[in-house]
């Protein structure tokens, strides 16, 4: 058996459901979930019920990550139409200020232009901005910024269209990072018959087999992956007006892997990407003896039922995935090993915790 | 009586409705409203029945143009999604390729990004690029134009956070160009109960008296102004679904002059706006013994039924209004006297006619 050795995995854009929806995942859940994966550190997205966009939401959130965390932990603040004055004041306690510009999942959502223009302006300008926005909104965002004199982090981009312009941005030398999940480097919208129209919904949508090719053809201009891991329960996503999001905590490395040996990135770029980029995008603390072993070479078949995640399934049902994560260090304590999840609740650290 | 002499007026944007829609206008009575506005040179939109946005279409217009146009003319060419490869060709014979990225009147409409993208790639990087955009689609505009190396003129600017956006952009050194309409620098959403609910349908919308205010306070920031001049009749604009849209041509310049003597622009400004803007950003012609001379102390009524426009109503029924174009030299030859217009139909001249 060959272990391989790899830092512990950064995920910037995760949803772990606490407050709010703990029927389809919790923090205790949520990074078990990560932790089978091999993620030792995950940044939670604030659109929870309610959502994450004072000081009153984001301290009883924080009260009940660091209750709940087995694995370290970051939060993201929501940028509503209300807090354009007062978010800057939270920055120091949260990994960026997260808009939502185009549809997706949950009540934050700004439609105009005057939002955008007034969250950039007045968030500090160290501090990442993630931005959900499809096609023209991306050119929108990086305009905005470059226009403010900030960064903005384009979260998992998904068309051809898309990853072209920001490449191009990028060319031209304006500030823009971006991620990419694994579910758009895999799947493309043929697969929704075998996923299950409720089940396949997702935003942004599962795109073009050209889109997938693009994305794998701009490598160098995706700066992260994150999965992007928003779970529901079955039976949501089986009813009428199924909502969008799949789990995708568990399933992550071995994509990820499968992209090595398809000859699309480099082991070293992909670290990059799931490590050191993350960590230095969002600011993270160093997390000392963490490591994360693996059998490259383990066959498995994946089985929703078996996963950790409280959703218990996943879009890649019965797919035979290559590469299993055997065990997890976190700060010097075995956390994970051969199936087990053995960091317990309150584990986990707020990357932030001395600022709050 | 003063007697005002001054340039003939040039309209980056109007909507003569021939072919397709001549129950509206049509060159003879459209340019007749120019003359009597004022303008001796009127750029025509392309969102025509059929659209014009091939070769055929063009021809057939520039046919109906040169037979019926009293007034000097160009012609836009409108962006499609099936002329992204041919639209280049078309270059020399139009006066700018328009694109409508947001709601509007008639058949043109690109919704993605990748369009806009390919569009502008593809037009010649020295010929005008015209965008309807609203909202966030500025900014995209803007930073497609800027990363495909292109200018873009933002059509009918009339939001505070829009006009805010240009200035910035302009500031920052980026290539963008506007336009602001009459009617978005003298009316308001307050203003739809006096004119009348399907009657005061335009896009963009009426907006606030803050927009409004913006706009007259950031002049700097406005390369042109531009009536939209889009007649419907009185029989369509108040039955139910009324299209968006108003006759401008013909109270145009007493507004702008109303702008001058509130204080927001001076009459050198004003002609900066009205004529040389215009010209140079569509690489126009000059018009040799071409001017205007009006009473600018003449107080008159407006009243859509003496008007030389085929809708015969205006949004301003009733107001008084100062300053009244008593006659036009069109190229030597008296074009309009004291309401009555002596050139003919076929009088006009197409500005791009010695490459068609």
């Amino acid at each position: 058996m060959t272990t391989l050795k790899l830092p512990g995995l950064i995920d910037g854009h995760v949803h772990l459901r606490e407050p709010g929806a703990t029927h389809k995942e919790d923090y205790v859940t949520g990074t078990a979930a990560a932790l089978a994966g091999g993620f030792t550190c995950v940044l939670d997205m604030p659109n929870n019920t309610p959502p994450i966009t004072n000081a009153e939401t984001l301290a009883a959130k924080q009260h009940l990550a660091r209750s709940h965390a087995r694995c370290d932990y970051g939060l993201h603040l929501g940028a509503g139409a209300d807090n354009v004055q007062t978010a800057q004041a939270l920055a120091p306690q949260v990994t960026g200020l997260k808009l939502y510009l185009d549809q997706t999942f949950g009540p934050l959502r700004l439609d105009d232009l005057a939002s955008l223009v007034q969250h950039l302006e007045r968030w500090p300008a160290d501090r990442p901005v993630l931005c959900h926005a499809e096609g023209r909104t991306v050119a929108a965002c990086i305009l905005v910024a470059h226009l403010t004199g900030r960064q903005v982090h384009i979260c998992h981009v998904s068309r051809q269209d898309e990853i072209e312009l920001i490449r191009r941005a990028k060319e031209k030398g304006l500030n823009v990072t971006c991620e990419v999940t694994p579910h758009h480097f895999f799947l493309t919208d043929e697969f929704a018959n075998t996923i299950g129209f409720g089940r396949s919904e997702v935003r942004p949508r599962l795109a073009q087999e050209a889109d997938r090719q693009a994305l794998r053809s701009n490598l160098e201009a995706i700066d992260c992956f994150a999965t992007d891991h928003a779970p529901h329960t079955r039976a949501e996503k089986d009813a009428p007006n199924p909502p969008p999001g799949f789990p995708g905590l568990e399933t992550a490395l071995p994509l990820y892997l499968e992209l090595v040996r398809e000859g699309v990135i480099s082991i070293e770029q992909l670290i990059d990407r799931v490590v050191y980029n993350p960590r230095r995008l969002f600011q993270l603390p160093d997390q000392p003896e963490t490591w994360i072993e693996i059998d490259p070479d383990e066959d498995w078949i994946v089985r929703g039922s078996e996963l950790q995640t409280r959703a218990k399934w996943t879009p890649f049902e019965g797919w035979t995935m290559r590469g299993r994560v055997r065990r997890v260090m976190l700060r010097g304590v075995e956390a994970y090993r051969a199936g087990e999840v053995l960091a317990p609740p309150g584990f986990g650290r707020d990357v932030r915790a001395s600022a709050s």
